[in-house]
């Protein structure tokens, strides 16, 4: 596939893709032809899936997708999001060689774009709705984001499982997180207290990152590591607690290099 | 809201609360009928919420939601612990500002009272259905404890995603625990192998506390340590392996203070 | 009960187990019925199990079970992997005394055989179908393996939560592992970029191995630890970076011994 | 079998006929057990089957479940009644050779009991609910009751569809009819418009009782008879619109002779 | 209540309904909540609760509802007719006191309304869906009505099981219908073979019409009459087949007079 | 389309057809994949298809379908007049221009096919499971056939809703039936109490014919008559009760002729 640059190049790549997919593998065309190549727009795939995803016994899928479907249209930022946050899969995540992939079978995308739309419902006031949906994100995907936190754009989270991102955390543009990471708080009072995270930062599988804390601009912090103080920009922090352990010359959240170093 | 402190304030107050957010909120206005204001009592609220999270293809929700009730009829124990529960996750989580949250969507909450009538068939000698409740919490909460682990009142789980609490695991009153936390056994040896929580005890995200240990009353365990030892009362204790930094003067499941300090 | 050693005899013991315990347990009387006792095969009980986990609004029950069996059939080495893996449970896991606890009720074991037949489908070419169904696996049991992934036999997951196993891992036999374990890439470039984990080999809750690097024959990596670098045979390993803290005379994945020594 | 006469040896033997089921029919074990086995009294039964039939994507069969139990334990008429059906089955219809056979097969039966709590609940001034419930049924069973109707007992509705009785119809004791039998109202004015049907009466398939005549006891209308004027007892009418045949010197609901004579 | 004339004020009169409904009926709150009171419009309504009811394992509930609301936002005829089709019931029906009633709870009424989104469907050359969407009306109304047969408006098929309507049909305004109605075709030959039914024309339970014959208007056909001539205008036809046994000086479909005469 | 006459023309045309829809209609390529095209015969669709409709709460869909299927390779000859049952449908009614119609959407044709298996379940002595799907068939399609009931090949269902055959019904070869028919018994007593009907024979809409008689070939019933005494070959009977009215010169179940003469 060539590299899809704008938001209808990646979805006109996902249908080019789709309808491959039905070719080669006849189990799935039911779910590709239901999800996807029944629906006029990009965004109309989103609120489906996720609606497919997220709908219970006592959650109406149609309700689900009705109220996905128009957050999208109100917020038309949520889309420009969600398309970068697939480019940034694809450029990133070597086990990622389709623009599909994400959209339909990795479950840390499918959480961050459920809390774009979850955070969009946060800030219209519908705080018990948006606590709802954040349960289910928590039970379907293992990953726990409050719908008040604040998220840039080209965001990766690979696997999500165990992820877990408080109230008050602000994550920058593209950024690259493992799964088992938290963004957490620093005590039982409330107010700011949730870590802000720069652009370009990439936080290693089961880090923990706690409390008000500034994570600068293409930081990296190390797997298993837990950090309750700043982190200077360029920089990898390793260990429990965090310790600098080196400079970086380039952007983690792109090169995705696990090493502690 | 007034804090609330009996069995029926709280369930009063989940009742109030419910009314307006079925004022505020058309979409959740069936799922908030349906699974709490047609009931007569919060033990069939508990019973049928957890019902509907935990049936499926294979176990119908209504028998589910019978064993439940009938659990709760049986044994008041469980009925106080989970009204001490909500008051705990009330008082102790920031972002916790209501006393229907944990009930209707903590995943946290809703594992440890799956938990709490899953002893309860333990006990009755119920090992077969205990093992299967027990997968179920564990496949939609991401919380696997063991049915024989034995827990006091007051205890917050916050956010779930990774808990493992082991057979033989005594937790007292009145603990705070983070997600990703194993209270984990000692080696393949059956018999009394997990570890032992104290009172006001705190355990931060993703630790893990290891073989039949004793963790006295009012310790803190940092993020991301590892605890193969006792540890004293009133002691905090951070790293892989964990080592004493701090000792503390106040309750740390109260104040969830996550420094590693 | 004897222990079972042929997968002739696991099967008669599963089947003998679970009479007892329709007639122990009426509650589940009708999932044993449906989901055990009229198959005429342990294949078609696997397959029937996995498809009632994994099927979905989007994914037709009827359709997984038949595409489950017939890969048992085309594949036998899966059956006995299978089989292997239960024994290793029942050896090894002081909390399993029956042979058909794993198959019925542990998460980890069922998104072990669920990865054993994706990866089946991967070498058969079936691409989309594998990551569509390693997504289902990642939902519901939260065990996110890469269908390319090579597994040997007699391998033990514990509980499972939060594992996530890379494209090009390798696994010999004999091999425990506990919830939250991470065999991951080192970096965005894709060819062979995940660890090696060899025979005999115990992983604690939350370690972490990164990058194309060898876990020597029976060497031992304690909870919490992040692993960068190869690890020689019989040796333990320890701490964020790991560091080497001692030499085993024994099998650790038959040991369990979850110390940090 | 021997015959049984009290309701509680129809209910043994329900339960015995069962356990034999169970055992002839593996296929069926799960749903006997469901639905039979695992319940203590036939009321139990009942309003579990009647809940599994007429619950919906949008009435949860919990809900449905409850209130049928509670109708059950506050009306034990319907219990009285429901037993007395079951005997008229089984001794009227040559195809009805086991006491179980109308509880779980039959649909006619399934209608008469969903009508009888309907009739309940309508007397309660449940009217909505009512109303909601005879669609079902007349979705389900395609048997179309008015809630208000008013029914004795040992009544039998054979197969069912297609049956239609209006809203101040009342029927007596004993009577038998097939599919199809409408009594009808007699045009646009509300009040008292439907039939009353004396004791023992039987009605042939397809036939329609029209206004507000008398059915007297004993009579017999014949297959696709349209009657629209009082019938004696002891009387065949027979025709469209019917006209008197012959006189009957036995029961005919019991004889359930189908000639027009 | 007051009666209702404008399509605006009947879906007011809904409304009001349905919320006193609510307070009155708490076990219908959820579904009420969930069909009605959400919604924007009497068109979301309508299209919610077909959906509701013709979703089924293969055709998803989201994919009907958009269907449907589609068809009303492109033909808004189909509105007008099923807005004159709840007068129609409210006007004639003495057991139908409320205009949510037929659009809630009477099947007749449903398998009218999605016979109108049907046709339109077939009229745009959608064949295969329509099809599909007739058997499953069949289904679960018991009313099987060809796609392309002709419908006007202020039509009341009142309990509907068993009706049947052939492709070449052509339904004037203002028609009452009871269950069991049969407008057949002539033979095997196609072509124009089914009746044609003037205004105000009154057909009563189980009659059947067959061939290309018209029913001329104000005309009424006795309950299991058969009907194989054409039938004048304010004349009633009773027997099978059925010959001219009076005529009429009022609107048959307004009267709902079932006596044969 | 060319007419298929083999079972293999069938089949391949029926194929053909399902492409060609999903090209058509993509709101139904989901459904046409899942149950037609994925499959490898047309026994697999219509074991697959019956097992759609019904399954239940109750009755896994799995193992529904996998019991068809196993009927399905048991016993050919139901497949063999399964297809001629569709040839039938084809070449008699007018509104029927392809092979996959009767298969996909006619549930006269669902109901036969369902009938066809569970007579083959009750010659092997199931009879339990045998009553228990007669229930599902006369729920979802309205058709009450007992299981014990013999059937012919070539025979067509029109429509189906309210269709009775009683347990020693035979029926012979070619007849065709339009809905409502009752095929009755003459009385309480047991044994040989149902019709015989005859090659060639038509049975008109909600027509009775009851008791052990014999409707000899090529004879035709009309529309809402009541048969109790044996019908010659070759003639047409009409009434309530059923008179000679005419003979005839072709087979009326080929014609299709509903005039009552």
């Amino acid at each position: 596939m060539t590299a899809a640059h704008t938001p209808e190049q990646v979805w006109q790549t996902i249908l080019a893709e789709t309808v491959e997919a039905v070719e080669n593998e006849p189990l799935l065309a039911s779910f590709l032809h239901l999800s996807v190549l029944r629906h006029s727009s990009f965004d109309r795939v989103l609120a489906f899936h996720l609606s497919s995803k997220l709908a219970s016994a006592v959650m109406d899928a149609r309700t689900l997708y009705e109220m996905y479907h128009q957050a999208l249209k109100t917020d038309t930022t949520i889309h420009d999001a969600a398309i970068a946050d697939i480019i940034a899969y694809y450029e990133r995540d070597p086990a990622c060689d389709a623009y599909s992939l994400p959209l339909l079978y990795f479950k840390g995308y499918h959480a961050i774009q459920a809390h774009r739309i979850n955070h969009h419902l946060w800030l219209q006031g519908r705080k018990t709705l948006a606590y709802f949906l954040q349960n289910r994100s928590s039970e379907v995907f293992g990953v726990d984001i409050h719908p008040a936190a604040t998220f840039g754009k080209g965001i990766m989270i690979d696997h999500g499982t165990g992820i877990v991102i408080g109230e008050t955390a602000v994550l920058g543009d593209d950024i690259s997180m493992l799964h088992g990471v938290t963004l957490g708080g620093s005590g039982k009072e409330s107010g700011d207290r949730h870590p802000k995270i720069g652009n370009g930062v990439m936080i290693g599988a089961n880090a923990s990152v706690l409390g008000n804390i500034r994570i600068h601009e293409c930081a990296k912090i190390g797997a298993g590591s837990v950090v309750v103080n700043d982190v200077p920009a360029r920089t990898t922090v390793v260990g429990v607690p965090a310790k600098e352990v080196g400079k970086l010359g380039s952007i983690p959240s792109q090169e995705m290099d696990q090493t502690l170093s």
